[in-house]
């Protein structure tokens, strides 16, 4: 299982090990600028200060569902960040100044690890199964398992707040 | 299987009854309002118009995974819609005008039936593990498969646009 740090917290079982209670198909990957862990971006924001382009690859079965993605300005993408322990419950990420429970973080490490991240969406072209987006924050070859339209009208909440804020 | 609209496209095999490629545990489940499809509604605008409130309900091995929600005024929950077909890859919604690509579209039907909520966190009981949230668009006992902190910085983009504005 790895080691804990102080303070952190393992499930009693690994999810990973668990018998699942559903099945994801990987429908494509990520390829990013990033290869190496301690250079991958922890988050979009840190992602596009790099100003370095990446691109999703659709597997070719799945490639006639990118039709009306064109003219859509920014996706979702829920990738499957399989490298991650799935076991800590209460963990201590280096830059938290105390433990934190797993579902109040963003943290790759979680139950079912799989990544929210939101893109630019700069060109669709179906026929290869390419999206080109503005940038990533995941490694390069990373599955994928949806990539869906982002809604303002739903999934923009600027006021929303952690309570962490200055 | 199921029957297939004008124009939608089946991919050549079922993901559903695939070799799943990760496994996914259940974390818990959503109290909802709703009980049959026709009432629930489509998305969360609707549901907010409703104006019913609703519950993440987080299973005992779990809970100490909420600490430090607290706080956090808005949080993005993964549900499982295992009661979608998994299979159409180009798909005609009542309300589309024409078929559309799955990935252009938030419809449950696509090979990984994830879906994505953004609700406002009304309050939190890590000890018996009650999220209540101000409104939901999913049937009551979905299965959720991650809670994770909603962050403007990242993941608000009022902006964004579908190309499909009036």
């Amino acid at each position: 299982m790895g080691d804990i740090r102080d303070g952190e917290i393992a499930l009693p079982f690994d999810p990973a090990t668990a018998t699942p209670d559903a099945g994801l198909v990987f429908i494509g990957c990520i390829r990013s600028p990033w290869t190496v862990r301690e250079d991958c971006p922890k988050n979009m924001n840190a992602a596009r200060e790099h100003g370095l382009p990446a691109e999703v690859l659709i597997d070719a079965p799945y490639r006639q569902g990118l039709d009306g993605l064109d003219g859509v300005s920014h996706v979702v993408l829920l990738s499957w960040l399989g490298q991650a322990r799935r076991d800590l419950i209460v963990q201590k990420p280096r830059h938290a100044a105390r433990p934190r429970g797993t579902f109040s973080l963003r943290s790759p490490v979680r139950p079912n690890p799989i990544g929210l991240h939101i893109a630019r969406l700069v060109s669709v072209d179906a026929a290869s199964g390419v999206l080109a987006l503005d940038a990533i924050d995941v490694l390069d070859g990373t599955p994928l398992v949806d990539v869906k339209p982002y809604y303002a009208s739903t999934d923009a909440i600027p006021e929303a707040r952690t309570g962490r804020e200055a």
